[in-house]
């Protein structure tokens, strides 16, 4: 990737110091989404290795990774699959417990969401400890999802995410790296 | 709008009877979102009068509207905007109060969102009782924004959501409409 586009989507994102928490340095994407420029040109090199069509579906992770997850699903013309929280999904679902940093919760997706052998990338806007990201594709393959990559804007590589799913032998595609977190 | 897309939107839709509670026809978008083709052409269709690039930002509201508004934002190249529920964002914020069937609850924007004068298009899947898509467009013009026009996939009408945002003069499209609730 230029170090140009890297340059320009960190510029675009702010950091709040003690957000959360003190010592936290919290990227707030939210100042990169409202840059037309910088939000359209993250989505189209976030998915320009899959940009010929063969991606079926684009799930996205509630509430974040919906917004980062539409546009990619319009940009490549594929289908869009929510995963949610428990109890928000009016059909019949499969449930997995994900690890969070104290405690655990639980994800869900629709039993029908994806077709069996169906191309599907996930996608969210940021990547820390891979907690959520690493249940996800879980979900997605216990309903039958061929996981092509997951990706994402921003990477925390200290917090070992990405690593975390290339060891389950998922591709793993991000835009921007910051030190520290 | 052509009839055609209407019946076909409304193929990709799924029914859910007696959900979330008994006499209520719950209707499940999930399934137009996850059709490639349904959500191209309703993403394209829900904008199609603005498609001349006159649209700053598109405001979406947590959580489903952030999947349509990250799709709109992208086909139109604008900015997008999130408005979530409050605690949510981590920068400054306004608030506002707004209706749900039982009590209230807060919305939250952030206070530098969208500049003054920006032309905003709201957009959610489906409006019902326009409580919290009325929220939104105060909330929206309390910084500044000037709202173009409210879109929904799916229109409730009975519940009379759509009128309630035009006795606000403010634009309303949608899809697809649904009698009864």
């Amino acid at each position: 990737m230029a170090s140009g586009l890297e340059d320009e989507l960190k510029r675009a994102i702010r950091t709040i110091p003690d957000y959360p928490k003190p010592g936290i340095l919290f990227r707030d994407i939210t100042t990169l989404l409202g840059d037309a420029r910088a939000f359209r040109r993250a989505v189209d090199a976030l998915v320009q290795p899959w940009a010929g069509g063969k991606i079926d579906k684009v799930a996205g992770m509630e509430a974040r990774g919906f917004i980062l997850g539409g546009a990619v699903a319009h940009q490549l013309s594929a289908g869009f699959v929510p995963i949610r929280k428990k109890g928000k999904l009016p059909y019949k679902t499969v449930s997995m417990a994900y690890e969070l940093e104290y405690g655990t919760d639980e994800m869900e997706i629709h039993v029908d969401a994806v077709k069996p052998g169906e191309r599907v990338i996930l996608v969210d806007d940021l990547i820390a400890t891979g907690g959520t990201a690493e249940g996800a594709v879980k979900l997605l393959q216990q309903v039958g999802a061929v996981i092509e990559a997951a990706c994402f804007i921003v990477d925390l590589p200290e917090l070992g995410g990405a690593d975390k799913l290339r060891a389950m032998n998922v591709a793993v595609r991000t835009l921007v790296a910051f030190e520290g977190h």
